[in-house]
This record gives C-alpha cells, structure tokens and sequence, in this order.
C-alpha cells in the first residue's frame, strides 16, 4: 500500500495536478470521477495507472471497473489520497490518464473557438455543453486557460474524451476555419443569433470573460451574433451565451430549412 | 476613518457576510460592486451606509457617484476593507443596501421555480440569466442557497434590481403559479423544448444540480421538458439548461405563432 508522499507516483501526480507543462510534456492528466473512468473503455484509452483505497474497492461494481480498467492497480492510503486529491472530498479513486488523440473531422460542420478564456469552472462548462450540442472540436486561443487544468477536468463531466480540443495559434484557428463562416458571440453585435444561418458549416467565437473577444478574433469573424436581452444593463454569462447560441444552432439544423427568414425578437 | 475591526458597522458587514438568519432579521445585504451601486437609484434604493477607501474615491467619477447615492458614507483603512471583503480583491468601496421588495406581477407570464439549488455560483448565473430573458419573478424552494448569499451577489450582476426573487414554501409556490402552466426541466423528460407552447403564461423548474426535482416539483409539473443532447451520457450544468430553456421561451414569444407543429430534433 502507497502511504508516503515521497513515493514517485505520488511526486508524478501532484505535478500532474499542479504543473501544465509537465502535462504537456507527459501528455498525461489525471482523473477522479468514476463516472469519467467508466467511459474510459468505449474511447480506448488505457490509464497508465490506478490508485484506489480499500473501501473504494470493497463495492463489487468497483472491482469489476479496476479489473475493466486493465491497468497497473495499487492501494494509497486514503489520508494519502485526501492530501494530494484536487477534490474536497475523494471518491477514493485516482487515475493517471493519457490525453485522448481525437483527431478534428477533414470538413467539418460546427466548430467552438474560445478566446483566451480565463475560468476553469467556465471551460469545463463550455466543453460539456458543446459535447451536447454537437460540436465538432473545440480550438483555444493563446491565452485560455489549460483544457487538462484539473478543475477544468471536473466541470467538463467527461467531454475530453467525446471531443477534439486543441491549443492553436491564432494563424493555425485560422487555417482550420477556411471555408466556414465564423461567427463572433458578441453583446453589441449587429446580427440576431435567430436570424443566423447556423445550417451552413461554420465556427463560433466565445470572447474572455472579463475583455470580451480580442483583434485576432475580430479579425476573423464574419458577422458578430447577439442574443436579444431584457435591458441594456443585462449581460450573459459566457457558459450560458454559449449554451443559447450552440442549441440555437442545433434547433437549425435539426428542423427543415424555413420558407421565409424567421423574424428577430427585440425587448 | 474606520480603522478597527471592533468598530459596531463593521461587526454588522461582518454578520450580513457570513449570517443568513441576520440578513433576513436585518431585511440587508452587502454589495461590492461600483456596477450594482451605479444601479441603485433607478431602482429607487438608498444604502444605510457606504464605506470607501481614499484611493477609491479619488477618482472624480467615484465621488460624484458617492454624493449620488446619498447615503452616510464613511472612509475606511484599505486593509480593514480587504480583511472584511468576500471578494479576492476588494474595488475599495462597500455598501449595505436594504433588500429589494419589488412585488410579483398579478398575472404572470414567465417564473423560474428554483427546487433546493444548492451552489451559490449556480444560482447566480441562473438569476442574471432570468432577469435577461425576460423572467419575472424566481421563486426559491425551501432548502435552496439563500439568494443574499455574497457569492450569489456577485455572480448575479445585479439581477436582485431587477427582478423579484422569493423564498417559497411548496404550498406558497403552488398558489403563485395558479393558473400558469408549469414545466419542470428533466433531462428524462419526454416534451422536447422546442416542441413546448412557451407562448401561454407559464412557469419553469429547475431541480437540485445533485439530484434533480424532488417530489414536491414533480407533482406541481404538467410536463416534464427535455433538451435533447448529443449521446446518451451528456449532461447540461443548471445555468446552463435554465438559459436554453429560458431564451427558447423568448424565441418563441418574439415569433408569430406558427402554421404547424414545429418538429422535434433528436440525435
């Protein structure tokens, strides 16, 4: 049984935890949900390790998913565990895990871009709620916070795993986004998003939380989409804009194409 | 200037922070924000009293604003205000504002019932969503987050101005959406958004982000609604489900009624 914190796969972890380059370097993160560790078979990934305690293990149904897991398995301490888990309480299971390789589609249809956005619990949001919403791959600008920060990890309930998300150079989201129309989510934008032709191949744009979207994405947007608000005083959240502007996009898609363009709403 | 944790007006802030029972007694909350503030008298709200460091009100913006708000204004020692703040960082201003006590329309077109919402971010993302699209009145289920929460506060953007918010019992929420239609937000639901008639006076919940509505929501729903997602093993985040729903229902009211049923879309 793992009980030191000078243990090399406790060092290994606690830098996975804290250290985005060595993230990168490793091409590894960690994970500590169950549910996320379930999914892992259906997208062939294999955890490098496991780390679980003895009454995580004593639940028959979490044998079987160590034994599913097919991975190296050890026992840690659960105080252990508690100290060197990114969770305020651990579910008594940790993973090391490789970073999945989906590739992006050739063509593909919808794509999210976000702009140096800076909140973990926001990019977690934003990636679980394009994951059910269809998007294609995800691209982050310079400047966004790490997909693979483990709070990041936690709000994304698993989207790593079902969608392709890149870090790029504006020149590289450049380069993907020829031929589709990309579109600029922007408060004072001129452009209903319910007047938008979301049935065409195109690409979105969340701008910074706090600064809004930047010159390179203004730079490469089409047409900048607004979402009609109650008072000039409102504004949204960037998770929810996303939300309302992705599912928009999907009702689109999802319904034969309209006979007149349908009309603009305005509080 | 105020310089001593001791002072009577700082013991107040202190609890009003930290103390829910006292916000109620007191019928007062704090806020921190020069954005709120800047509200207050459109909203007809006078703070019992402000407190301000020097280097805040040294900006000539800043002291037109403080003689606006008309209030006893008091200078504090900035790192007194710091200690005191529920903010990482505080702006250098301080307010303790009476609660407001806009009343709930007669006749209703749009509520948010909110079913044991348990995290404050949540919630306050939900409320400046509601207030956006066109909400209101929310009303709060027992056991929910109080709304005079500091991190609802913050996360609300203001939307306490605007909107009416109430703490419910099941038996008040029942005779508040007398008459409404009330749709309950279900990621098992069989009623499909977009296939939802959001143009009749209507109320909408959303269930606890652990464990969904609980029995009292269940039985006050007529139908329980669904956004349909990508895969079986997708999830959307309260905030964001709330925004979906909410904007839909906006959509629709701004449209002229349809010709047919609009279809379904599914994945």
């Amino acid at each position: 049984m793992i009980t030191s914190l000078t243990n090399a796969k406790i060092k290994t972890i606690r830098r996975l935890l804290a250290d985005r380059r060595f993230r990168e370097r490793e091409r590894a993160f960690v994970i500590e949900s169950v549910r996320w560790l379930a999914e892992l078979g259906q997208h062939n990934l294999t955890p490098e390790f496991v780390l679980y305690t003895d009454s995580w293990q004593r639940q028959p149904a979490h044998r079987t998913m160590l034994q599913q897991l097919n991975a190296p398995a050890y026992e840690i301490d659960e105080k252990l565990l508690q100290t060197i888990s990114d969770t305020e309480s651990s579910a008594g299971i940790l993973a090391v895990v490789p970073m999945p390789s989906t590739p992006l589609p050739d063509q593909p249809n919808l794509l999210l871009i976000l702009d140096r956005l800076a909140d973990p619990g926001n990019l977690g949001t934003i990636l679980r709620t394009a994951a059910a919403a269809g998007v294609e791959g995800v691209l982050l600008s310079p400047g966004c916070v790490d997909a693979y920060n483990p709070k990041v990890v936690r709000s994304s309930m698993g989207a790593h795993l079902r969608l392709p998300i890149r870090s790029c150079s504006w020149a590289e989201i450049a380069a993907l986004t020829n031929g589709l129309t990309v579109y600029l989510a922007d408060a004072a934008g001129d452009l209903h998003y319910t007047q938008t032709n979301w049935r065409a191949p195109c690409a979105l744009i969340i701008g910074s939380e706090a600064e809004g979207a930047g010159p390179e994405a203004r730079r490469l947007a089409a047409a900048r989409v607004t979402i009609p608000m109650r008072a000039a005083t409102e504004s949204l959240n960037a998770a929810v804009s996303c939300g309302i502007l992705l599912f928009e996009a999907a009702r689109q898609r999802a319904a034969p194409p309209p006979i007149t363009t349908p009309p603009a709403f305005h509080y």
